[in-house]
C-alpha cells in the first residue's frame, strides 16, 4: 500500500454517540440523527459512533450500517465521523472499516477483537494488520481503542508502535480509556513525532492531555455537556482554563456516579423530555426512578442544562 | 410460549468442533465436514459447533450459518448438533438461534452477551428471555454457557434458576467451562428436579459429573480423543472407571500445557496429515514448530492416535 497522502485530521472533542432505541429495542434513526445534529451544533467536532458507550456491541453489523447510512443520508458531514468498527470476528471490522472509507468517514475506532483474552502481541498485531490489508485504501485513518476495563484486551505500547512503522499515516492514534493518566502520558512521550494523535477517554483528562500534545477528548459525557467541554479545548492555553477542567470534570463525578449508559439516556430523557430515550438493550438496565431522580436533581443543582435539546428536528 | 412437549435430549461427549481455514483465512466447509464425520464415527455422540474452541467469535453470523447449511445438506443429523449461538448483539443471537431451530438442531449453546463486564443479575435474565422470546419456538432447547474464564461474564445460579422457572423445557442445561468443580456439583445439586443437563467443559471432570447426575461434557479435546472420551461416558458405571478417566486426563494434560486451539489444530493437522489445519484466524497465532513437535512427541509416546483421521472422506 501507498504511504496515505497528507489531509487534515480531526481533534477536538468527539461524543461516542448513545443509540436510541424503540420499544422493541430496534434502532432509532431519526432520533439517532436528531442528537447527532445537537452534539455537532453543540460543540462536538466530531461523532465518534458505535463506541462503548453506544451499545455498538449490542447492535449488528446491519444495524450499524443502517445507522451511518442515515446520518450521512440526512447530511451530517461524513468529515465528522469517527464509527467504531472493530469486532471480534475479522471479517465484520473488515466489512464496516470498508463501508467507513468509502463513506468518506474521518476515521475509525478500532476495539481489538476482544472474546479471546490474554492474546499475543503477535496475535494483536495480525488483528489489526489484517483488517488495514483486506480495507487496502490509502484513506483510511485507524485509532485505536484501548479500553482495558471493558474489552479485557489491552493494546500494548510494542504493538501500536509495530503497526505505526507498519502503516504510517494509516494508524492515526488512540483513545485511551484505561482510565490512566500515566498510560496516556507513556503513548504521548513514546510516539510524539510519529503523527499519533492521542485522544483521552474521559474529558477528566483533557486539559491534562492537551498540555502533553493530545489532540482532544472522546468521552461519554461528550453526549450531554459538549459545549463545556469543548470550551476546555478551545480556551485550554487561557488563564481560565484550568477552573474550566474543574467545572467539566465536577459534572462528569456526577454521572459516573451511576451505571454511564443509562445515566446518560437518562439525563437525555430528562432534559430532552423523551422517556423513549431512557430504552437500554440487554444486558443493560436502565437506571432506577430513585436513580434518575437523584441525578437530575443533582445536575440541576449544578447548573447543568441541555439547551435546544428538546428543540432540535 | 406453551411449555415444550418431551423429547430425548442429547447426552455424552460433544467436541466443540474446531474449525479450519484456507489460505486466506475463509472457512473451509469441506474440511469442517469430513472433521465432523470423523468425530461422530469415533464416539462423539454431538457437535457442539461455534464454540470458543471453534474460533466462532472470529466468524460473522453469515460466515457459520454457512458453515452449518453445509454440515447439514452434507447429511450430518441436526439432531446431532448443539451450535454456538449467544453474541453481543441480541439480533445477531436470534438470528442465529432461529436458524438453528428451523434446521432441528437438537440444542444451542449460548454464551452471554460479553462485552459489558459486571453486568446485573436483571440485565443477563433479560438478555437470555429476550431470545427466547423472539424466537418463540417451543422446539429451541437453550444450554447456558458458562465460561467466565474467557467471557469475563458469568452466569449466576439464580439467573439460571429464574430462566428454569420462567421456560421450564425450553431452558434445558448448561456447559460449565469456569474449571471449578465445585461450581459444577453446586448446579447438579441446585437444578437435580428440574431436568437440567448439566455438562462439564473439560473431560478432566467427567466421571465426578456423571456420578453426580451430570449428562456427559462437551470438551476441546473431544476434537482429538473422542473414542476415549465416550469410553468413560459409556462405562463409568463399570469398575475401569477410574482407570479410564486417568487416561484422558493425562491426555488432556498433555494438550493443554500449550494454547488449546493452535494445540487441538496442529494435532489434527500432524494425524490427519494434512497441513492447512494449522491455520487460525487473528488475534490467535498458530504454534511455534518447536512447540509443535513436543506435543506430537509427547502424545505419541503416551500411545496417542487419531485411526482413520486421513482416510476420512
Amino acid at each position: 500500500m501507498a504511504p496515505a497522502r497528507a489531509q487534515k485530521r480531526i481533534e477536538g472533542v468527539l461524543a461516542p454517540v448513545v443509540t436510541p432505541f424503540g420499544a422493541d429495542l430496534s434502532p432509532d434513526a431519526a432520533r439517532f440523527v436528531r442528537h447527532c445534529r445537537w452534539l455537532l451544533d453543540r460543540g462536538c467536532s466530531g461523532l465518534a459512533v458505535f463506541g462503548t458507550n453506544s451499545e455498538a456491541n449490542s447492535l449488528s453489523v446491519e444495524e450499524k450500517l443502517e445507522l451511518l447510512e442515515a446520518l450521512v443520508r440526512a447530511g451530517v458531514a461524513a468529515a465528522a465521523l469517527m464509527p467504531g468498527t472493530g469486532h471480534c470476528a475479522l471479517t465484520d471490522s473488515v466489512k464496516m472499516t470498508r463501508e467507513a472509507v468509502r463513506l468518506g468517514c474521518s476515521g475509525v475506532l478500532m476495539l481489538p477483537p476482544f472474546y479471546y483474552k490474554g492474546v499475543s502481541d503477535e496475535g494483536l498485531f495480525r488483528s489489526f494488520a489484517e483488517v488495514i490489508e483486506r480495507v487496502g485504501d490509502e484513506r483510511l485513518r485507524l485509532y485505536l481503542y484501548h479500553i482495558p476495563p471493558v474489552s479485557n484486551v489491552p493494546i500494548p505500547h510494542d504493538v501500536i508502535d509495530r503497526l505505526l512503522s507498519r502503516y504510517p499515516g494509516i494508524v492515526a492514534g488512540v483513545k485511551d480509556s484505561s482510565g490512566d493518566w500515566q498510560n496516556t502520558r507513556a503513548m504521548l512521550d513514546r510516539f510524539r513525532d510519529r503523527a499519533f494523535d492521542v485522544f483521552a477517554g474521559s474529558e477528566v483528562f483533557l486539559l491534562d492531555n492537551l498540555r502533553h500534545g493530545g489532540k482532544g477528548c472522546i468521552t461519554a459525557t461528550g453526549n450531554v455537556n459538549p459545549a463545556a467541554i469543548d470550551r476546555v479545548f478551545r480556551e485550554w492555553r487561557g488563564a481560565d482554563a484550568d477552573r474550566l477542567q474543574a467545572g467539566i470534570t465536577a459534572t462528569r463525578k456526577i454521572l459516573q456516579k451511576l451505571p454511564m449508559i443509562p445515566a446518560l439516556k437518562a439525563t437525555i430523557a430528562h432534559f430532552g423530555n423523551d422517556p423513549q430515550w431512557r430504552t437500554v438493550r440487554p444486558p443493560l438496565t436502565e437506571l432506577e426512578p430513585a436513580q434518575e431522580r437523584a441525578l437530575v436533581g443533582e445536575l440541576r443543582a449544578a447548573g447543568f442544562g441541555m439547551p435546544g435539546l428538546a428543540e432540535i428536528t
